[in-house]
């Protein structure tokens, strides 16, 4: 019988897994709520079930979890996890082996990374051996493929896109640094710029009566749908959210002369509001030879591209790629 | 008998050539200028003289050159060169073995490139397989070695960390962006803030007696020896040059996690001036967990590197480092 293995994406609303072939093809999947406002004893609990559930209909020879945090892969430690309550050195793997047996494989991975090892495994970058990806979600999250393999890094922390600095003297971000590209092209950014435009009375805007008691993750949407069909305030938000992305793709390109750059995360279903404003900075800054060679395209995988990562790495076992 | 090669260094001012055994013990050495202004084919005469003296006191196995500029390896082509004069797309290789004759291998490579594969072979980074290699000069190269290996990108241009663009709004660069690295944190930089404080003209500062008539080489230096005797504006010249840099190594670090970043060229003589203000802004902008685990080095071969790099690039066959 063929290889099976799961892929899970744990998101901050839902757990999603799917089984998965050797090929990529998903042959089953199953979602459910994550809980990760609980913490991570309950996104553990829902987990498991999920897993027991999906077991029990096949013969799984290995799973991969992709987790929006910091890990110890070798370990199967979570370190941190900002989207996740009361995450410090959750021993994800042990827990998961404890639970399931240790018949099973368990490989656990950054989301990002995951997400960068789907598309180059059979999504936009399928055709090259070095990419990067942004993953534009509430924050910005990044994965590197060098040669056919995930950059990790010498503590699995590569990768951390979102918290470089593009202009020193931009706004405070999470992590504590200013300027930060993810306080300039993300779900957080967006809201950022809608508070700071509607605190100007006279700004004319469609916005300042549909932003009301909505959550962040629908802010994006709104100011997507106001930008076509035309409120100026909302299309200059993505223009300098592409501007911001520009520039982190010259410097990416610079660095590393990849052969592509991926957009993906949610947010990237808005690519016709920012990817003009993106490709200009970016050709206005990128040295012109790598620049050349770079590709730029839009995550082919969507939200399956973190579960189909989190399934290669399953499938290749946890040592192959590092 | 004991395999030795030639490792060369292209500067714009001289060709310093070593022969190295396999240990990197360097056991002749010769130089002369490179009349790099007076054009591409200046230095190849130089070049040939220099290295056919060389080949005839010695059983040579191999050349490797370091070159400042771009480079297309695989087919030894001079791509683009700045600082010699009439370089388009020129084989150096072919060049050399019409010269020379093809019984000894050539192997050319972007000198900064070469610097971090000599730090990495035999100095501050010996002991890492992950480092980058910042080279402070005119301008401000780099290099990056991951697991051992240098990587190069798809087409040799990887590491062009002195076109970072670290402020969107800063001064225009050779390259044509605004505020990359390099017009922050180089020999151009500094000569950019002589200049612009000079022109207030109630400033007070030594400078103003000491830097007439010299060249863009000298001037590091002038402004170093006056920030170690107390001029305020050269040490806040250096304090600036610090803060670009840690600036760069806080994005570097977050983005590829690395065991080590060495500080190299020959700026990096003035160490003392710029690595507090360096450190203070990389702690300040990098994420905490990575800036832990990278190591801030001087270079330790000085000088040498770019040679003892070339050098390791002939050992090994040029195939072997790709």
């Amino acid at each position: 019988m063929d290889k099976v293995v799961i892929g899970v994406d744990i998101g901050g609303t839902n757990l999603r897994a799917a089984s998965i072939d050797r090929n990529g093809k998903i042959v089953s999947r199953k979602s459910r709520s994550s809980d990760a406002k609980k913490g991570i004893e309950y996104v553990m609990e829902n987990l498991i079930s999920l897993l027991t559930e999906m077991i029990a209909d096949e013969n799984i020879s290995g799973i991969g979890i992709g987790i929006p945090g910091i890990i110890d892969v070798d370990k199967g430690i979570l370190t941190q996890a900002p989207n996740i309550s009361e995450v410090k050195d959750y021993p994800i793997k042990e827990k998961l082996i404890h639970e399931l047996g240790s018949a099973i494989d368990v490989v656990t991975e950054n989301d990002a990374n995951c997400a960068a090892l789907g598309e180059w495994w059979l999504g936009a970058g399928k055709d090259v051996n070095s990419l990067i990806i942004l993953t534009l979600g509430t924050g910005l999250g990044g994965g590197i493929i060098l040669n056919g393999k995930l950059w990790r890094g010498v503590n699995g922390m590569a990768g951390e896109i979102g918290h470089m600095t593009i202009d020193p003297d931009g706004p405070k971000c999470n992590c504590g640094n200013f300027g930060c590209l993810e306080s300039f092209a993300s779900a957080e950014a967006i809201r950022r710029m809608v508070k700071e435009g509607l605190r100007n009375k006279n700004l004319n805007t469609i916005l300042r009566n549909e932003i009301r008691h909505v959550t962040i993750h629908d802010i994006p949407e709104i100011v997507g749908k106001a930008a076509r069909i035309g409120d100026k305030f909302s299309y200059e938000i993505w223009e300098s959210f592409g501007k911001a992305l520009g520039m982190a793709i010259a410097n990416l390109t610079n660095l590393l002369n990849v052969e592509m750059i991926i957009i993906g995360g949610g947010l990237s279903n808005s690519w016709d509001l920012f990817i003009a404003s993106a490709l200009i900075e970016a050709r206005k800054r990128g040295l012109r030879a790598p620049m050349e060679y770079v590709e730029i395209k839009k995550s082919e995988l969507g939200d399956d591209a973190g579960l189909l990562g989190a399934g290669y790495l399953a499938l290749m076992g946890a040592s192959n790629n590092r």
